[in-house]
């Protein structure tokens, strides 16, 4: 595509993650963060970027101010959020309405009442003023240069309630010039054909330019969203991942990627698309959430596929089960090997893992033997791709791989009179023909032996002092038995450049870990492109 | 409402939790936890619980054994899955299909291809094959008495590019008797007014009794299956919290929640949907996944209010911002920055567990306190009645329920050259006076502890002789530091009688444990109104 064809005022992609997404419980943003949010969204090419409420918190303020200074937009441009102003005064001297204009936005979103008993109960006014507050506060903004939009709190239930005052608001703000009226769906108590039915009624009687704005409360915003456009809306509000009150907000990408790829409708700049899945982890980092893995689109498990049965037509063709490429999202196709998996996933994960399975009919199913038994006993490989790959190569060699031989290892932990406690660990082991014997002391006695074993093993394999272990998990299985159960450990590992995971399972949980971290360390050698010992 | 108008054959909720759940990543289900799992969804009241697929896999198989012995459905029935016979087979001969007939199971889904090029290219064999396929294996399985519903895999898509063969599949399956036919969007890719046109289309066509199933890859799984469900679909299945392949499937929890409360259909039987909150959490537990907090109706966060200009509106009237009352769905309204609720709920708790707090303000607010302050630590109470009652009692007494008081302890893990663990455990305690140590082994360091405690405590208390640890539970808290992070444990205990449940925090998983097994003694004994001791 052109330039030309670049989206232009005819559809509106607006975001409020820094408004309306602040919202969530858990997200608590600095300014600085917003700063890097708002120039993540401006990155990612929507239209519109909802900044906060002016005037409001001294925080808001200070956003717009430096906004305003330190970024230099490319695509979007920054909008202030304020209410109509007060019940019988001037719009011109309400100060709410006048900290709209000094924040320096060019557009201004105000929020308006336009369910007749929330005029009553929440306003305390009467339904002719909350008009006049409507009309006097877009005129007045107008006429200071600004655009104006109208975000219609409560629409969907006030038009249930009384669909000609709800009405009579829409026209009220169109009429004094608002540039486009926002039907709310505040409660998000909606699902998309009450949606559809409503925005074709109001559009068709008001003749105004409308928007939607979604809460997720019945897990519909983004077919609510959807649902308005095929209505007739032209202009969708969205937070980043769907932060917001309560459930969430409409998740600004599915929308997006549902508007681009099933609509066929640019409305973003080209080529932005594919910077979706970094994005959305990007902003999932600033407001310090775990990136959800599985949000549609962007999780890292949306293109993930466990299933044998999908396996072997994924083999096929990729197309198969996957409802677009995952490029054009900027996501990956990932191969998940349990012990519902078939040959067809072993094959496919030993292609991704670069082991050539010379199409080894016996490797393969000696692979896929391993792996049912041993997932049968407690073992997960879909989330442990190390000690996967080391099983795999195992088989192909015939032997496991081994740079080190453990003899004996022992921890102990004491809870001492005075209320604290000691972790002491000691290995022994042999690696390149040499005895080693390490003791070192913990926080916890996993620690104590993790650090046991680093001190024995870095004697002989210096590579090894970059590795950090980054996670650890525990899961008890079939946990019928008390402390008898199973244990298995999911340990992470990195070496500044890459991450790995491996597993171990055993009758108690420090075995559990042992068994893990040999794996972790003895990949860690593997990747560091060690020989093994004899 | 009468017993007359609970849910009947004529409207069908069907779960594929344990089926098509189970293929989400980061789930690996035991027998165990699938009978757990049963048994929530059939306290919860779907109609069909999908067990899985006998004879695929040795789980599958020994969950239906087990589940028809072990368990007394009240509302579900337990549906096998399966495919079609192979091509060129008898359906009575084909190994798979037996399998299915000797599960037991009353209902059979079968799965069959209906679009055209995965016949081809994935199942390799003819279309006029397909049918008939399809077509014997129902007509084999309904003469042997089993209610049949068929799977049409990617039905949306092959609709698409086929939409004659497509219909040819429903029809095929119909006109052998399948009881129901479900139009599958297997690769989720679908909006709702697609599904809605289709399913019509379908329906007007064909005549078969239609369902639904939705895979959630554009975010409107839930929209998908109420979009079927408006063009005459009357079967739709879901997995409990979304769970499956990629994405997820249609989320079982809003999608009936929306036929109950905004359709006004009666789908459950009378009184379940007020459990759908805590059926939800227990099954992301069993799963071993943290219940997402911002899950539509369930969610923690779901009823939880922030923003100051709803809070003041909330003060007004609830429903001003919210959508139904959360009561409805087992869940609670929340203030968020408020110890009103806390100390609200701390004096509601006290109530139930039959601790007297006399109205006294001031030990209430130490309790909120406390349980602030530990629960920032990582401490749970929600899921830990006995250590909140423990703590409370505590601060009614001005100081902790003590039957004994802990000296030291010593754990020792070591694993010996011949591949075999010694797990160790030294106690050194007082009780009534008297100085006990005493030792024991165990299949692990919490094991051997555990023994240890109850071989010292046992000569003064006769009574801990029949408790038992019934579960044991661990979570790596902010695992960013490796295993240096915080563990909690929760340990359930029973006396037979009764089942309780405690919780430890701290930097090690033994330290931790500890904690959790001395406040399920002192609890035991405290049930056995024993005399805390001086």
């Amino acid at each position: 595509m052109t330039a030309t064809s670049e989206p232009d005022d005819s559809f509106h992609v607006f975001d409020t993650t820094l408004r309306d997404g602040a919202q969530r419980e858990g997200i608590n943003l600095t300014v600085a963060d917003k700063l890097a949010i708002a120039r993540h969204l401006d990155d990612f090419g929507v239209g519109f970027i909802e900044g906060g409420w002016p005037g409001a918190n001294p925080r808001d303020t200070e956003f717009f101010a430096r906004a305003q200074e330190e970024i230099d937009f490319k695509h979007a441009r920054l909008v202030a959020f304020g209410a109509t102003r007060r019940a019988g005064a001037k719009a011109s001297e309400d100060p709410q309405v006048r900290a709209l204009l000094e924040s320096g936005a060019g557009v201004i979103t105000l929020v308006a009442k336009s369910y007749d008993r929330h005029v009553e109960l929440a306003l305390r006014t009467t339904l002719d003023e909350n008009l006049a507050m409507v009309a006097d506060t877009v005129s007045f903004l107008k006429g200071e240069g600004r655009r104006v939009f109208v975000d219609c709190e409560h629409f969907f239930d006030g038009y249930r309630a009384n669909p000609e005052y709800a009405k009579a608001v829409v026209r009220a703000a169109a009429g004094a010039g608002a540039d486009v009226v926002v039907l709310c769906d505040t409660n998000g108590g909606m699902l998309p054909a009450q949606i559809q039915a409503v925005v074709s009624t109001v559009l068709a009687d008001t003749g105004a330019r409308l928007g939607i704005h979604a809460q997720d409360d019945t897990g519909c915003a983004v077919a609510n969203t959807l649902a308005a456009v095929d209505a007739g809306a032209t202009h969708v509000q969205c937070t980043a991942n769907g932060y917001g009150e309560r459930v969430g907000n409409a998740n600004l990408f599915p929308v997006v990627a549902a508007l681009e790829l099933k609509y066929g409708k640019q409305v973003l700049p080209e080529g932005r698309l594919r910077e979706m899945t970094r994005i959305s982890h990007a902003i999932a980092e600033v407001v310090n959430l775990t990136p959800s893995t599985h949000q549609p689109y962007v999780g890292v498990s949306a293109f993930a596929h466990k299933a044998g049965l999908h396996a072997s037509a994924i083999k096929v063709d990729p197309d198969l089960y996957q409802h677009i490429d995952p490029e054009q999202v900027g996501n990956t196709m990932r191969m998940l090997v349990s012990d519902m998996a078939g040959r067809a996933s072993v094959e496919l994960k030993g292609k991704e893992l670069g082991v050539d399975l010379g199409g080894d009919r016996e490797v393969v199913a000696r692979v896929v033997e391993r792996v049912k038994e041993r997932e049968l006993r407690g073992y997960t490989y879909e989330a442990a791709d190390a000690s996967f790959e080391l099983l795999l190569r195992g088989e192909v060699e015939g032997r496991p791989l081994k740079y080190f031989e453990v003899e004996s290892w022992r921890a102990i932990v004491e809870d001492r009179p005075d209320g604290t406690h000691a972790n002491e660990a000691t290995v022994k082991l042999w690696a390149k023909g040499e005895r080693i014997v390490a003791t070192a002391e913990g926080n916890g006695p996993v620690n104590a032996l993790d650090r046991a074993l680093r001190v024995a093993l870095e004697k002989i394999y210096p590579q090894l002092a970059k590795l950090d272990l980054v996670d650890y998990k525990v899961r008890i299985l079939e946990g019928v038995h008390g402390t008898q159960s199973t244990t298995r450990v999911l340990i992470s590992t990195t070496d500044g450049a890459g991450e790995w995971s491996t597993v171990g399972v055993a009758e108690n949980v420090i075995a559990a870990s042992w068994q893990a971290l040999e794996d972790a360390y003895t990949y860690g050698l593997l990747r560091a492109k060690v020989e093994p010992a004899e």
